[in-house]
């Protein structure tokens, strides 16, 4: 019973058949029908003209993303638990040439203006202190708390007032959106991202991302970039397959609704355990090592996590889009029972 | 009738098959169990102990592979038509942070010592002048010619003498290794290469290639720059599936005997139109835009190449492991009829 | 009055003097005979065989010294508001090809093996995570603050159990030697220093500082370094002969002490204003913007620096080995009046 | 007696003399008198508004200037023998993290719209070619040859129409303008050209070039990247003292003009021996090997050179701003008794 990660998951039945449709002989890389379809399927989606680019992971669309928007002698303002600050290897330092990552603090692993004030505030506007260009925000978070349109709006505000680009990692934005409710165009281009990672691999696809570009020029750009670093693919349809698969209809959000389920009815069980309002597919609890022990003992799968403070233990739960509702009873029932 | 391109073939039914039976939930990235299979896959495949790492594209397995011979400060000699030259993006410049590529010549896209040593004889030992760390060949080459052993050992000689390490593209190794019917170890690390890069893309595969490491040391280095670049998939089972399929039985000769079979079928038909020796799956043949537009018209797709002089026009055929005998026979008899 | 930085003094005669008798011509770069004393004009001064090779600026000399410590896809520790991460226009992130700056915490901007396990201890050796491979700390630090050949040694002695290089920023190095009266080589090369940027600019020359590797291997790659980031000046024998200028006598120490005597005489007048010890030439001092302003009315420049927690402002006071001594009193005995 | 660079030569009395009226505390890094003066003086030689930054060496100049002309996934297009491509140690992938140095031909080392398009017209418009983002050319060329105005601004024209920087690198300026006659604008802005790497250091200055911008906008990055580099030097006055020395008065055109002259003297007496036609202050000649090694023996220095086909030798005679004339007499005299 495995709820160490959604990468784990299996591949959802419609992508492979998508995958599988692909198999008829059509143009290499992304000149193909399919990769063709992507910019379109895209804007219908999000309800304005953009441009989607398909990239194998999200580390990938993440600093493509960003190198696009900052130069190497520039930084990106994030949170201080970031995925691009803490589990990419230094894939920003990377793409983007040596710009530096910028740390805010903010609960649950989300920024502020406030926050994000504090950090630009003390740099002053010389050639000695590294200049921000863009910040960068997780929706879902690191924690799986999820920014509110409002909330992104704010910030978005303050990177149009600043000239910042403003990029969104979307690994978990399926699960985001199924629990905010509202359009995707409501905490994207309209509340001032300029680019969002939109992840299916999480969601039941295979090794497929989007970058979705509501900007003119940044996906001229990462074309070029994407191509430089390895990521076009020569037979480019399965990629688009996967990703079209996902949002031509309803799937990304289906599978989002389903794995936020899965982590409700978790955190149900939870109690004063939880370290996290649980508002996407991940659960945050304080297990001592003893009850992590006895939970691995009745074999449920997960990931150990630093304690909070005066906790002798933590644990991450992660459900996916086919967490099995028998694992998911079974593993509620074992945390109510410790 | 498609000759344009052995990227744009379908995969194999035996890869189908394997990446859908990787579909059990397994460790992510490269912690499962198909994935840590592939150092004694190819161990047993190349006679050798060596280490072998999945990523996506060709592109990203040259230049990782190139990144951990040759420091930013340092140069690759490789031929003028390398695909690494002109056909990456800029990708060496940018997995090695901006070394060069030192273009040597030599006839269809081979490099001999000879030609090597022209490039390196007027380089002064000094730091005015980029030093090379590497050479890089193509097997089989970018016109589809293959080196013998001999000639691999030459240059591993050569590279063994300066220090340097010995790059080898295998995007499409299959079609030489079925053409020179030897030992695969014969061509690699027994004629001193460092470092290949196993082609599977062209061969049937959909998205795998494995870097394939004769030197302890170079693999530690590649698995942080992997992951720096964004090609650790997440789901690496499925990468790692595909290569499996492809090497674990004789899948990847077959396919590339019936690649090199087409293509010797269609030369056969093009006598003195021929523009190189046809060794591998690519048929480079002298075609006027007249007769171009007369096969164009009987439904056959393939990309005109740059005339040699005298010749009005030129044109590449590409077969593949699925190329339909009945296509294969009809360019031939197109081809003779003109 | 001018008390805002050591970088401003003007250069010192022996120094002149020295760059004048360098004007015969010689060979270029560092082919010319002043050049080629450097090794051996170090090697003495610090009492083991070692290698230096001057450079314009200490952010280069830092930056290159790094660059050959640490590869693209790795990290260097240092304090947080270390030069190197503070103020160097993220020259670091440049030089090293992205690598990151992990920033330990302490007091003075002074590092210890505790802090900096703190920065280590966390991270897990896996390819997710950016790997350490130095740590840089900054003699006398950017508070003025010295270490002890012991501080220094217990750092070195972790850098040397984890296999990391163990770089000094010196820009200051003058001031610290002077403080500390012991043999030069105690703090640096028997305390476990693989290379120290040695500064010469703050102390009384021009344009010059120089890089003194004390691991065979390292110059070896720096050389190229230096070359490729624009830093072999082609009339190289002028840099030369400012460097000999400061070390072949005792102008070096004797200008850090005459620097470090009027920081004293300073300091000696601040009493409970005093932010930290004076161990060098500068004084951290808490002066409320008033006072900052009644200072500078009576001519006296500076510059003023965040204030501590409870206080209204603070500045920085930094001296130089040709502060004029009626100055020095004349702001030490203005503070006293305050 | 030396003819073998120009960069062995002393530095001017006036330089000297405008180094030590810089003296007196200023300002650090370029926030001093002198360096605010630089855009007005190089405005009032250039007859038009520009930006000028100090900086320590041609290959610092030639590469920050490129650096804000070039993305790291473009090209410049450059001469065979560019400094840039052979004698700057790689400096340009360095600092414009991996770009490409496209070569065309060109008698002399300089290079024509035709040699240009030459290497422009194979380049498709795809993501798998690296693009041309620049050219650059040498003024005088490696050879001592001299763009006319109306050359430079064929290339100018080229430039702008496919919307490329152009980038001359000056280091032999002064001697391309003492042996035209126009005024600086026609061969530079008025032409096209969009960054001068201004030479001062062959000329007669010590440790200091300027890189002018004549368009609006690359300063403003290559002020980061300067520091960025560690090519903001914090006595920056005496950079600028040098520079000023050179342009607001005649001595930059003096000495290169001096230069010349010596040349001529010299190549007038090389008759057939001449390889290039000497237009500036470098005299490349056939010489054989005895031939060589007499004029060694006479005591004059100089270094080989490739020879031209068919002869059994070569060398390169420069003379500088103060080549004594009875020097280049001697050698005059020498040459043609041989």
């Amino acid at each position: 019973m495995k709820f160490f990660s959604d990468n784990a998951a299996a591949v959802h039945p419609y992508v492979w058949e998508a995958m599988q449709a692909a198999d008829a002989p059509d143009a290499a890389y992304d000149g193909d029908a399919l990769s063709r379809r992507l910019d379109e399927a895209f804007s219908t989606l999000f309800g304005t003209e953009c441009t989607a680019l398909w990239v194998a992971t999200g580390t990938a669309g993440n600093c493509l993303a960003l190198s696009a928007m900052v130069p190497p002698h520039g930084a990106v303002v994030c949170h201080r638990e970031a995925h691009i600050e803490v589990d990419e290897g230094g894939a920003p330092g990377f793409f983007t040439h040596g710009a530096k990552l910028l740390l805010a603090d903010g609960e649950g692993a989300k920024i502020t203006p406030d926050a994000i004030a504090k950090v630009l505030d003390p740099i002053r506007n010389d050639v000695h202190q590294v200049q921000p260009h863009a910040i960068s925000i997780t929706q879902a978070s690191e924690y799986g708390r999820v920014y509110t349109p409002a909330e992104v709006a704010a910030i978005g505000a303050l990177a149009k007032a600043r000239g910042f680009g403003l990029h969104m990692d979307g690994a978990r934005f399926a699960n985001a959106m199924a629990q905010l409710g509202c359009h995707p165009g409501d905490v994207t281009w309209r509340a001032g991202v300029s680019a969002l990672t939109f992840g299916c691999v999480k969601n039941g696809g295979m090794g497929a991302e989007a970058i979705v570009f509501f900007e003119p020029g940044l996906a001229d750009v990462v074309r070029y970039r994407r191509k430089r670093a390895g990521h076009l693919q020569s037979k480019g349809r399965y990629m688009a397959a996967q990703v079209l698969a996902m949002i031509e209809g309803d799937l990304w959000l289906e599978n989002g609704r389903a794995a936020n389920a899965a982590a409700q009815e978790i955190a149900a069980a939870c109690g004063a355990r939880l370290m996290h309002p649980v508002e996407a597919n991940e659960v945050f609890v304080v297990l001592s090592p003893a009850e992590q022990a006895a939970l691995h003992a009745q074999g449920f799968d997960f990931y150990d996590w630093p304690a909070p403070e005066g906790a002798a233990g933590a644990a991450r739960l992660v459900t996916a889009w086919n967490s099995e509702p028998a694992h998911v009873l079974a593993l509620a029932r074992a945390i109510a029972a410790l």
